[in-house]
């Protein structure tokens, strides 16, 4: 299993790269190869192009020893890990592009104990009502194609992890995640990772889809300065409350990769008033009010 | 005790605000007044001016209870809790003006424990070695009055707290930073409250003589883009690192008058490349290296 998983991850990163370009038609992926001190390593992709403003895209493959503050937040007493999974975070220039991010990972002990989890959300700057309805409609169609508690399971759990507490408001309008998915009387593990491989494929034709409605759109300085007003609420999740983020920090990850999902600027104003931009009045109410049905309500 | 705490915090802010607008010369303070539901609350006051890009000095005094898990992380059983204090963070126009931050605070339960904490310390963009010794001769010589203690004592701990672990830097070159100070054999409350409002006192001395050395000097826009990471580098101290950000999310405080702390704007650059500017590299080293003595070394 960890052979192929491992195998699959690199591949997706390569598909995913090779895809993203096409699509920006200019960046190309700068690459750079890490090892990890303990044991394994990465490959970290970071483009920087016409369409995306700065985006990465990680593979990662580790091992080693587990830190006991780590077997006991993960509720497991073994000693050794592996973990393996690819990372993603776009920021476009165009503020009508939505931020995306995904994530598919799987874990392994020495103990046996083996899981994967994952998924794929977004973050508009500007909420776009049939953006948000193709892409959650793309996402249940993938998730039913295996389980019809999917959906609505994971779209639930979205709202709840991508959740700026000290704000009240969500980080965009979620998507799908799950974590600790393993064999049971249900699926074996090759039919969870099918499942996220199913996930990993839906990447690119839902950003191509999300990019090519809205990168012609013209935008003005107020549509910019709201950008990176919202970008400054993307910084506050990932630094406060992504347990991902944390969990690389703690245990030393590589600093530069875990910190790519940053974007290359950010605004803070006291007291911002956005009361003048209908559109940003817009989007906060959807980000203030929590469980949109975004299949059924529309 | 209690009562005269408050006033004179309040004071304390009052001044504070009247030497700043007359320091920035153009702008004005503007106040938010707040209730916080629990009890207490508190007077935020940010400055957008000509020298200060984005300023806060915030005062508040609250009391109610204790959640399980504070009292614990704090290590007293008692259940209700009483809290006044100024605290300050400056971000200026000007690359070779440093961020400045202070705060001062006094805690007291219904136990009868009570305790004063703060501290003063500055992030320059750029470091300058003779702002540097000038900064730290100036807090020497106020805990020196109070006891020759203070200042080895209270640096170290500066050192230690301001300390960016991901990043292996510290936020800047540090200050003092104490907390826990109450009455023992050495020292009654009135004379910890002497220590406390001298501390606060020299901040408008301190910053006053930064500014008027560095304000006027000219600046490119390779020093503004070097600004911007190191304020990236400001942040991401106050949302990973600093606990009283994480306390003050964490106990539903505020949030604009918490994040009030962060500038008004910031960049990320996967890997920055500064090697071309001599001053930023300069500085990297002085971050780099702990522990650094600027009145003996110096």
């Amino acid at each position: 299993m960890k052979e192929e998983v491992e195998k699959g991850m690199r591949n997706l990163q390569d598909k995913i790269c090779e895809g993203l370009e096409k699509l920006d038609g200019e960046g190309t992926f700068q690459e750079d190869l890490w090892d990890r001190s303990g044991g394994g390593g990465g490959r970290t992709r970071i483009l920087e192009g016409r369409i995306i403003e700065k985006g990465g895209v990680n593979f990662s493959a580790v091992h080693g020893d587990l830190s006991p503050k780590i077997s006991n937040a993960l509720n497991i007493s073994s000693k050794k890990f592996y973990a393996t999974g690819v990372s993603i975070v776009l920021h476009p220039r165009n503020p009508w592009i939505p931020i995306i991010h995904m994530n598919v990972r799987y874990f392994k002990t020495d103990s046996g104990h083996q899981w994967f989890g994952g998924g794929i959300d977004v973050t508009p700057h500007y909420v776009i009502k049939d953006d948000a309805v193709f892409f959650h409609k793309y996402l249940k169609s993938v998730c039913d194609k295996f389980d019809l508690e999917y959906y609505p399971d994971f779209k639930k759990w979205a709202d709840r992890y991508f959740y700026l507490k000290h704000r009240q408001e969500t980080r965009g309008i979620g998507g799908i995640f799950f974590d600790r998915l393993s064999e049971n009387e249900k699926y074996t593990m090759k039919q969870r990772w099918g499942f996220v491989q199913s996930v990993g494929n839906s990447f690119l034709p839902i950003y191509r889809n999300l990019v090519q409605k809205n990168y012609s759109k013209p935008f003005s300085e107020e549509d910019k300065d709201w950008q990176y007003h919202r970008r400054g609420r993307y910084v506050e999740f990932n630094l406060v409350w992504d347990k991902g983020t944390k969990f690389g920090l703690d245990t030393d990850g590589r600093t530069e990769s875990i910190l790519m999902s940053l974007p290359a600027q950010a605004r803070w104003s006291y007291m911002h008033d956005y009361s003048d931009n209908e559109n940003a009045v817009f989007t906060q109410e959807i980000l203030k009010s929590s469980n949109i049905d975004w299949i059924v309500d529309n």
